[in-house]
């Protein structure tokens, strides 16, 4: 018989006595033994295809610290890959995608993801469940078509987004046409992590932040409802959290919008607005500060209690409110859920 | 007599006909004229130091546009340079301060703001009041001292402000004595700023939107209330325009408790929520995106008529909602202007 897994509950809207826990990017830089695997593949890209290889990375922090989700392994720029853009990590710098994407190119983009390209991730992800036991989620996730889109238009990572923002501004046609591939290749490969043995599912829209409101509306909103929406068609109440970092005084329109079962949160939401103008709409998921995980000591104590205190007694997932930091101590984290988990 | 001040009366609560509007930056490297100026005085910090230039920059776009502001050219920086930090600008890189500030050297930071070191500036304000007609207002600035203190700890420019974030963590009390220090020499500066002519000061925290929300009440809100009372004690109801960056869900909270005379806006903020749970409580300012601005057409109009349209009711200043872009072409500024006026 199947162990109750307490994070799907809290997607379903059950609080939990002990709020389950896992954090954004746990399967990462910050692990001895990721690092050591890291190496042993050569490559970031390696060890996001090789199966064997990512399958054991998402299952590293299960091991070590008992998370209640465990996340695979993988990256958001895997879905530009499966629609014909080819992918590099440069060492130190980040990823490379090209040709970048502009409105004169945009008809080489593949309408379809390729299926050679993104069976890998399938492959882990059955692998992970298989070495899970039954009350860990297995959660897969793709990017915001946003997010994805800024990467697909400048060609790599920015700070300010100008690339992908400007071509919405000047050729909005030819920028919805974008986003347009990226819903329908979203729902299919989510479906697709569905099919394979993830649990539920996060959006992960890391660049929702910089966007003018009616700009927030159109193409981060609008296409994660697409999503949503799709998916579910494909997977009948598919479980989805949605996580538009930065969105600031937009965060009200997305939960109302976009129809997820939890919301995650980043570190800079005021927790009384969260605790009075989110969590009665929707399960929270957050949002510790990972510089105050990585500071540790009294900020890491205080951060977890003032969290804890306004959002633990509704429906509520811990987590940080954006990835772990690589030269976070591995004792912080031990000291961070041994406070969760009172 | 004097012709009536109409950016004045809207920090004073009194609804324009035509909003008033200036544009953060708006003396900067998009205009020929500043460019002309900049290569004659060498230096990004000559620019600022010499009067005459500097007097001169901020008056260019007044006689170009005719903006109901003019705002000092200077720079945020000014203060740690006045309390004893050296300041110079890296060519395409930007600025330096040394030594970077650390709880082991605070000591070497002064207590006071040398007054020859900031005397150019308010040479600056008197030669700009002179050269300003009486219905234009004259703006005078500091950087907020959370602002101010990422700079002064990482001795440059960051983008996620994590030298001084997580000084902030660990050592709160060497910071906190570092933030006094910058009240109490962001009051003295703003005074004399008074004293030597401006008409109102805007408080610029551009990186108000990177803390998590207890930071944000403790290293921006607070010594920006404190700045306000300090400074209205020594010039009774001094108007003061604060500019919160990014404070997103913590925005509220910021205008609760900073007794401005305005808020600034910045692009991303929903306007439904400025004119519902902002407006009410305080005349607002903003909140055009540089980048609508410089892609220009449609995406630039619609913009100009979405903020008009929800903030203009209400005591309002036309805005950008960040500084405008270099590349920014003084067409799309005209375009912008002549629709604001109507």
């Amino acid at each position: 018989m199947d162990r109750p897994k307490a994070l799907l509950d809290v997607l379903h809207g059950r609080r939990q006595a002990h709020p389950p826990v896992w954090m954004m990017r746990q399967a990462g830089r910050y692990l001895p033994e990721y690092r050591e695997l890291r190496a042993r593949a050569g490559s970031f890209l390696k060890l996001c295809f090789t199966p064997e290889f990512a399958a054991e990375v998402t299952l590293q922090p299960i091991r070590r610290f008992g998370f209640d989700a465990a996340i695979i392994f993988s990256d958001i720029l895997v879905v530009p890959y499966a629609l014909g853009q080819d992918l590099t990590f440069v060492e130190g710098e980040g990823p490379r995608l090209s040709p970048p994407m502009s409105a004169a190119n945009l008809d080489r983009l593949s309408g379809e993801i390729d299926r050679e390209r993104i069976a890998p991730i399938y492959e882990t992800i059955r692998r992970s469940r298989a070495g899970l036991a039954d009350e860990v989620t297995l959660l897969g996730f793709c990017g915001a078509p946003w997010t994805v889109a800024t990467y697909m238009v400048a060609g790599e990572g920015t700070s300010d987004q100008a690339p992908a923002r400007l071509m919405a501004y000047r050729e909005p046609d030819a920028f919805q046409r974008l986003i347009d591939v990226l819903v329908d290749a979203s729902i299919e490969y989510l479906a697709g992590q569905f099919a394979a043995g993830v649990d539920a599912v996060q959006i992960f829209d890391t660049w929702a932040g910089n966007l003018a409101p009616e700009e927030f509306l159109r193409w981060c909103v609008a296409p994660t409802q697409r999503i949503v929406a799709g998916l579910r068609a494909r997977v009948p109440g598919a479980p989805v959290i949605g996580f538009p970092r930065g969105a600031g005084t937009n965060l009200a329109r997305y939960v109302h919008d976009v129809p997820g079962n939890a919301v995650g949160l980043d570190w800079t939401v005021d927790l009384a607005y969260a605790r009075d103008a989110i969590q009665p709409h929707r399960p929270v998921q957050g949002n510790l500060d990972p510089l105050a995980l990585l500071a540790g000591g009294d900020a890491l104590d205080r951060g977890v209690d003032a969290i804890l205190g306004a959002l633990a007694n509704a429906p509520f997932i811990f987590n940080l409110g954006h990835g772990i930091l690589p030269g976070t101590p591995i004792a912080h984290v031990e000291r961070m859920l041994a406070r969760v988990r009172g």
